[in-house]
């Protein structure tokens, strides 16, 4: 398998991986043990991954972290939105 | 500002983003929010992008990745030892 094959199977499961934590807070309406800090910091770093791929014109790195900054924004707005 | 710059710090950022979950979790003994699926498909995503870096011999890959499932490791470990 070529190591391209292997970055795209590792971006998407990494992209990915946060819908299960979206679904889960969604039904639970619980966000309690999700660190609010966590969050904005993973934000801000995927904004940055995401000016880094649209300088590179890198289109894996603007799809995969365009996905995964809607995802965390999602998770910031329930961090919010489930206050308990 | 170089992009070669920006994506360090990218990184840098999403890879430590994670250490605040890591002391809430441990402080709050409690992940029952935390999304088990999202921890083991995170994990795996992690461990695959950390295989790419071997391959390619490209270390800010291969350190970001390291520390990254490290955290994840830990976390997964705090979702099995703090059940509740």
């Amino acid at each position: 398998m070529s190591t391209f094959i292997l970055g795209l199977i590792a971006a998407s499961i990494t992209t990915l991986a946060y819908v299960p934590q979206v679904v889960k807070t969604w039904k639970s309406k619980s966000s309690k043990d999700l660190s609010l800090k966590m969050l904005i910091a993973f934000s801000t770093g995927v904004s940055l991954w995401l000016i880094y791929g649209i300088l590179e014109k890198d289109t894996p790195i603007i799809v995969a972290n365009s996905i995964t900054l809607l995802l965390s924004f999602v998770l910031l707005f329930f961090k919010f939105k489930f206050k308990n």
